[in-house]
C-alpha cells in the first residue's frame, strides 16, 4: 500500500466509476499467453507502477518507460492501450499484464519480505545512487518512510556514506539500525548548515516542505532527486546555485529488474506489516496518521500465514 | 552597465558607505607588479565581477572560482582579501586587481564593441552551451535583453538550433536578426505547448517569473540553466520531471577566457549604446524602464570617440 492510494480513494467523486487502487504486487504466474517467453506457471514475479507504454519514443527505446512521451500506463486508474478500459489495481486477486512489464522475483530471505523491495526501488533510488556513483560518495536521504528506509539500505548497500534527514529526533536510532553514518534533525538549523557537503540528496519525504536547505548541503555540481510531487517546490534562488535538482519517475523495466536482483544480492529487504485483506479499512487510517513501520501489505490471497514460516 | 548596479545604488541606505558600482569592465595595462608575467604595460584587458577568492577549495581548484566555497570577491562591494577594504568598481579609471582574474582581449572587430562580450559571457552561457553540447543541439533562450542577445549569438555560433522565448511580439524580427531559429511569444500557450524538445534552456530574464513552462518545452534529461536570482524559484513539481534546473554563477577564469577567444574567432559581439560617464544619471533612468538595447558601456576614460573610427 502507498500513500498514494489514499490519495486517490479520497480524491474520488461521488458516482465516478468505481476504483482499484495497488500500484505494486507480488505473485505467481497463473497463466501465460502463446508468445510470452520469459515466464511460466508458477514463477514468482512483481508488477509496478507502469504495465504498458507506446515502447518507440526515445524514453521507452532507452528503457525509461516511467518517462513515455505518450504517457505510460499506470498501474490501476490508466487507460488500457489495447481495450481502452480503465485498469485496475493490486486489491484484487487477478491481474493481466504484458510480460515486459512484469519482473522475476530473485530467490531471497522469503516471499513475504522479498516482494516489497521491489515496489520502493521503482522510485529510482538505486539507479539515482548507482548511476555514476563510487563507493564512498556521500548520499543524502530525507525522510525515513516506506521509500526513505529503504534508500538508506540501498545507499548503504552501494558502499555510500549515508546521511538520514529526519524531522523526528525520536526517528535517530532506527536511522543508524537501517545504516546511517549520520542523522540530522532537519529542524536543528545548527546541524543543517554543518551537513554536507554531499554528493546527491534523494528527498523521499511526501509532505510539502521547503527542498532549499536540502539543496544547501550539497557539494558544487551536487544532485538533489525529488520522488514526491506535493504542493509546488518554492526554492530559494541561492540555494540552487551550481547544483541540480530534478524529479524522477523512478526507474524503467531494465533498472528495475537490476535493483531488484541487487536486492536478493545485497539482503536488501523492506520492513513491513503484513494485513488480511479484509482489514484494509484499518490500514488505511493508520496510513493517514502515518502510523506504519514502514509499510503496509495487504495479504490478497490468504497466505500470509504461510510466508512468516 | 548591468541592472544590478542598478538594484545595489537603489538599495543603498542613507549613510551607507559610498558605492562604486561596475562589475565588468575593459580597458588597458597602466602598470604591472614586480611578479606580474602574463600581461605588459598597454594590454588590452578585461575584468569580470570577480576579482578574487581563496585559491585552494574545490571549486577554486577546479577554476570555477565564481564558486569559491569561501565566497568570491566581488568586483564592486566585495571585501578585499587583503586590507579588508571594500571593493570599489568599473566606474572609475583605475582598478588594482590580481593578474588571475584578468583577461586578454584578443583582437577583433574593434575595442569599443569587443568588451562587452566577455561581460555577458562570464555567465556561463557558452560553457553551458558547449559542455557536452554538439552541433545540431537543440537550445532555448529565454529573454532578450544584454544576456539573452548574446546567448543567442553564441549558441547559433555553436551549431546549435536556436529558440528565442520573448514576452514581446515586437522582438520576433530582432530575435531572428540575432540568428534564432525559432521564435516563441512566452504569452502562446499553444506555441510554448508545441516548443522543444530541447536539449538545453538558458533563461536570461532578470524578472521574476514562473520557469515552469519553460521546463516542460525540454527532453527528458534537458537542462534549464537559470542566470538570475529575482524572487524565489515557485515551481510545478511535474514540470521536473526527469529534467534538471541550476542556478549558474558564471563561468571561472580559464572558461572566461576560452569564451573571449571563441568571442573574438566567431566575430561575436555584443550590441551596446556607449554614454560618457557624465550621463550616467541617463543611463541609470533609461536602464530602469529597460530602455535599452541591449547594453549601456559607460566611456570611463573619454576614449568613445576614437573607437568609433
Amino acid at each position: 500500500m502507498c500513500h498514494s492510494d489514499l490519495h486517490a480513494v479520497e480524491a474520488l467523486a461521488p458516482g465516478a466509476e468505481p476504483l482499484v487502487p495497488g500500484h505494486e504486487f507480488v505473485g505467481e504466474v497463473a497463466a501465460v499467453g502463446a508468445d510470452v517467453t520469459r515466464f511460466r506457471v508458477g514463477d514468482p514475479v512483481a508488477v509496478g507502477n507502469v504495465v504498458d507504454s507506446c515502447g518507440v519514443c526515445a524514453a521507452c527505446l532507452d528503457h525509461r518507460e516511467t518517462y513515455c512521451e505518450e504517457l505510460p500506463t499506470t498501474t490501476y486508474g490508466g487507460v488500457d492501450r489495447h481495450d481502452g478500459s480503465t485498469t485496475r489495481g493490486a486489491y484484487s486477486t487477478e491481474y493481466v499484464v504484458r510480460e515486459a512489464f512484469v519482473y522475476h522475483l530473485p530467490a531471497g530471505p522469503g516471499p513475504r519480505r522479498r516482494g516489497t523491495p521491489h515496489v520502493r526501488g521503482r522510485h529510482d533510488v538505486r539507479p539515482a545512487a548507482a548511476g555514476g556513483r563510487r563507493r564512498g560518495d556521500r548520499v543524502g536521504v530525507v525522510g525515513l518512510g516506506g521509500l526513505g528506509h529503504l534508500a538508506v539500505r540501498f545507499a548503504a548497500a552501494l558502499g555510500a556514506h549515508v546521511t538520514v534527514f529526519t524531522t523526528s529526533a525520536d526517528k535517530v536510532r532506527a536511522a543508524r539500525d537501517l545504516g546511517a553514518d549520520a542523522v540530522v534533525v532537519s529542524t536543528d538549523e545548527a546541524a543543517m548548515r554543518a551537513a554536507g557537503p554531499l554528493d546527491l540528496v534523494v528527498d523521499t519525504a511526501s509532505a510539502q516542505h521547503d527542498r532549499s536547505p536540502y539543496l544547501r548541503t550539497l557539494r558544487l555540481g551536487g544532485e538533489l532527486v525529488v520522488l514526491s510531487t506535493a504542493g509546488r517546490y518554492d526554492l530559494e534562488p541561492m540555494a540552487l546555485l551550481g547544483r541540480t535538482m530534478t524529479l524522477s519517475a523512478g526507474a524503467g523495466t531494465v533498472r528495475t529488474q537490476e535493483m531488484l536482483d541487487f536486492c536478493a544480492a545485497h539482503g536488501i529487504v523492506a520492513d513491513v506489516e503484513v494485513l488480511p485483506l479484509a482489514e484494509v479499512g484499518t490500514a488505511f487510517a493508520r496510513l493517514a496518521k502515518n502510523d506504519v513501520r514502514y509499510r503496509f501489505v495487504l495479504d490478497v490471497a490468504g497466505r500470509a500465514a504461510a510466508w512468516r514460516s
